[in-house]
């Protein structure tokens, strides 16, 4: 996931040493997403906004022309880092079950290096016709998460006693709710946790099943 | 779960045959924690609860003194729910791993009874002090199920090659995520979704592991 990569720790945040702070469209965009997270994007008005970056509304349409497209250019980042997991060669080849488990262990690794990002993705309600086109994005990730279980079932390395969804659901359930609690930073490595999530999921939590 | 079966269906929804509809309180909170869910506590108005209940603001009034008063009705139900799990004598007796299956099969009987109360109390951001009370009360749950999940290591019926806080956070990472998809009243019902939740998180998504 190069471009995953690339992208990784965006923007340098607030520049200006005198007076107000100079911020670049990505550092508007990295408080812009923590604001929407902590209050609710149709809860956050362009005020809110300001007063968090310390800048004026005028300031931020500078960067953005509207609160929606402030939307639309955060969830590209979690998007565009989710869609490139299928850019990696591990994708093409291999068994059904091998590229799972790569796609679930970067799938945890963009989440956790674009956190907020993917958290933003991951609470939208659909009110507004930008958070319906990214919906729709993520169906699609999802939907091709789905085909590889499909196959891992038809090869025979999946289980097959339950429904093809609810294995689909309960998979992205585990894997998505890493957003609700992982702090970058701590003593869990984003390695770790992806090893820890796959082997959970693939070998569950009895003891024994190594 | 007496407590849990006894208000399963709370309330009967709208009753008057004529003219306005006439609500009890539990069916002005059906309707609410609808509304919340949809639009998020932080922006919902009593305006907006008003228009979805087709009733005026102080009609809505007459039922409960404020939203917040709605949000901590909404809430009670939800936690009154979980924590009823714990009155089971199943909770008492048997190995650490059996009382654990037990608790997962019951909470997603929980989820799948109560759903949208407990969709709003997952999604609280703990803006007010109603929101903050109930997530301690939920951290309450959350912290019997992590010695549970303790207590079965120590017996070594539960893997401990993981961190027992990274595993106790994916296994409510996966129950929790039921509420994001799970739709009542389809071909899952909610004993099968708890088998199935039981046989993932125990055993694994790997083939012949049942």
């Amino acid at each position: 996931m190069p471009s995953a990569a690339a992208t990784e720790t965006p923007g340098p945040g607030p520049t200006g040493r005198r007076g107000r702070p100079g911020y670049d469209q990505q550092s508007v965009l990295n408080v812009a997403v923590e604001v929407f997270n902590r209050h609710g994007y149709d809860a956050t008005s362009m005020g809110i906004l300001a007063e968090n970056l310390g800048i004026s509304k005028s300031a931020i349409y500078h960067h953005v022309p509207s609160k929606e497209d402030l939307l639309s250019l955060a969830l590209e980042q979690a998007l565009g880092g989710l869609e490139s997991v299928w850019e990696a060669p591990e994708t093409q080849h291999g068994t059904a079950e091998e590229r799972l488990e790569f796609v679930v262990r970067s799938t945890v690794r963009v989440l956790t290096e674009r956190l907020p990002f993917v958290t933003l993705l991951l609470r939208l309600r659909g009110n507004t016709e930008t958070e319906r086109k990214a919906m729709e994005r993520r169906r699609g990730f999802d939907r091709k998460v789905a085909e590889l279980i499909g196959e891992a079932r038809a090869e025979g390395t999946v289980r097959s006693d339950i429904d093809p969804r609810t294995v689909s659901r309960l998979l992205f359930g585990t894997v998505n709710s890493i957003v609700e609690w992982y702090r970058p930073g701590g003593a869990l490595t984003p390695e770790r946790l992806a090893d820890d999530v796959v082997a959970v999921l693939f070998n569950g939590l009895r003891a024994g099943r190594a």
